[in-house]
């Protein structure tokens, strides 16, 4: 069994945590947090500043600390130390992101399988398939649910003591999408975004002005956003589902085609991390090929990702 | 342009022909055939019997000789000499089919990527993904339409002129797939076989008996075998429409989840012939790079199937 540690102990990496204390392909030796959190299952928890002493006591580290701002300097520092998963969903800063870590582990000798949860991650893998047979770029719509890094991109504002986005897709697009050849759709035609906060009294004006205005976030979308109270947001965030679907209509010389790809979840936070367990799966098998460096999702081959790599061709 | 050649001038080549004609990655140098056959597009014609006067002259053969005999026969001459891409679709077989093509291409220094439809092929690979998300199989659903196998191997009988095969998928099993979670399905309740045939007269029983018993092909389902005339299996035969649904309804831990990826094709030899097109491209890089012998859809990182290599990051 693979010894793992998970960095960060929000619904991530709970939901890991969940996972991982049933798994038989890895251990579970350690949470690190910066805050005093108490493990769900009695794993010891650590600081993280303590998390270099486990170098060379650990196979894996399941990184779990938010999309928004931690994941890129704690990433780095990581994976000087330890072979590393995430599921980091920031797709502008993607490109960079990986090349800079690609760099760290050929130098160190680790590797890491990044940018592996739902989205990034299993849709993009949809998305880049859909493409490469229609050499037209699919659509995707999320939502009805909640997004776990955008409400987290609001939580890590000033004056915002919680909140929960909710991503919903716009049926007339979603529409046009499934029925309309290779049609053109904006952002801000496929989805639109509804904000549930609570925050500083008074701040109300600014904190909507911070969000609607964010980039890469929420600035190029219809926000709603609701101010409320804390008790209604913690009942919110007990129902992270969410879901996800792309959608290619397209033709091939005259004749029709169509691609759907359907994901519904109860426990957004929960999928992502049983994503994030088969993507520590194909990085453990990289790093014992001597792989090192930073992969994604389209630079491994799929059997990778199967258990038992002695039936993977009974699958086919 | 790499220089392409077909073998077998059924609805699949001639598929193949239409995309490549149109192609500007691949050009279309021959077609071999053991009929007299015209080329739809005025390619060059050879019989297959020509093939190796070919060597040197051709970069990659598309191999589009029907599945129920043809393909094992022609595919271990083509490798010695040529790389090359298929099909093949008798799901049984596969395993033995590629692990022979693998030493033959390891020993000629050849590449195919191999049974490399819609499915087996791009449902073969949401299938493994599934399974590896889940650690259940999922269930595949095919139809209603038209299987070009199927078809081909009731043609393939004495006394049989024509034969189109309908598979058509169960109601009620869909359903149980879409709600019931891990829910086990035999194949003939998932789905049922509707065969349109044409053959000399007085054979009828004899034909009949042989579709409903064929191995691999009806033997497993419940099969309805209909007699006709030539004009109208002709007719039918137009209509090469078909469907196809992998659908995994599961749960972690306690909460839900629903993956289901769709296709729907107005035509299925355009469709397969779409994708061997894409199967033929990560043929050549597989090649490139030296890496010779047989692979499959899973034994490659899915970044070869993009057309765009500069850009294939941006679609994470």
């Amino acid at each position: 069994m693979y010894r793992a540690g998970i960095v960060g102990y929000g619904n991530l990496g709970q939901a890991v945590e969940k996972i991982l204390v049933n798994s038989k392909e890895f251990s579970l030796k350690a949470i690190f947090s910066r805050r005093n959190v108490k493990s769900n299952f009695n794993t010891k928890v650590y600081n993280t500043s303590d998390l270099n002493d486990f170098r060379g006591k650990l196979d894996i580290i399941f990184l779990c600390v938010g999309s928004f701002l931690d994941i890129e300097n704690f990433s780095k520092n990581i994976l000087q130390n330890f072979n590393m998963v995430d599921s980091f969903d920031t797709h502008k800063k993607l490109k960079t992101y990986i090349k800079n870590l690609d760099e760290i582990g050929k130098l160190s000798r680790t590797t890491t399988l990044s940018a592996f949860g739902w989205d990034p991650g299993l849709l993009s893998l949809e998305r880049l398939l859909f493409e490469a047979i229609s050499n037209f770029p699919p659509h995707t719509f999320w939502g009805n649910g909640v997004s776990q890094g955008h409400s987290n991109a609001v939580r890590n504002l000033e004056n915002v003591i919680d909140a929960v986005q909710y991503t919903i897709p716009i049926k007339e697009g979603l529409l046009k999408a499934k029925n309309e050849k290779n049609v053109m759709l904006k952002e801000n035609e496929k989805h639109k975004r509804l904000v549930y906060v609570c925050c500083k009294k008074g701040s109300e004006e600014k904190v909507k002005k911070q969000i609607k205005e964010m980039p890469n976030y929420f600035e190029d979308y219809k926000t709603e956003v609701v101010f409320t109270d804390k008790k209604s947001i913690e009942r919110r965030k007990k129902h992270l589902y969410h879901k996800g679907e792309v959608i290619q209509k397209f033709d091939i010389l005259e004749e029709d085609f169509l691609m759907d790809f359907k994901l519904k979840l109860s426990s957004n936070p929960l999928f992502t991390a049983s994503l994030m367990v088969v993507g520590a799966r194909v990085c453990m098998r990289l790093k014992e090929d001597k792989n090192y460096g930073a992969f994604t999702i389209f630079d491994v081959p799929m059997k990778l990702l199967f258990k038992d790599l002695n039936k993977v061709y009974d699958r086919l």
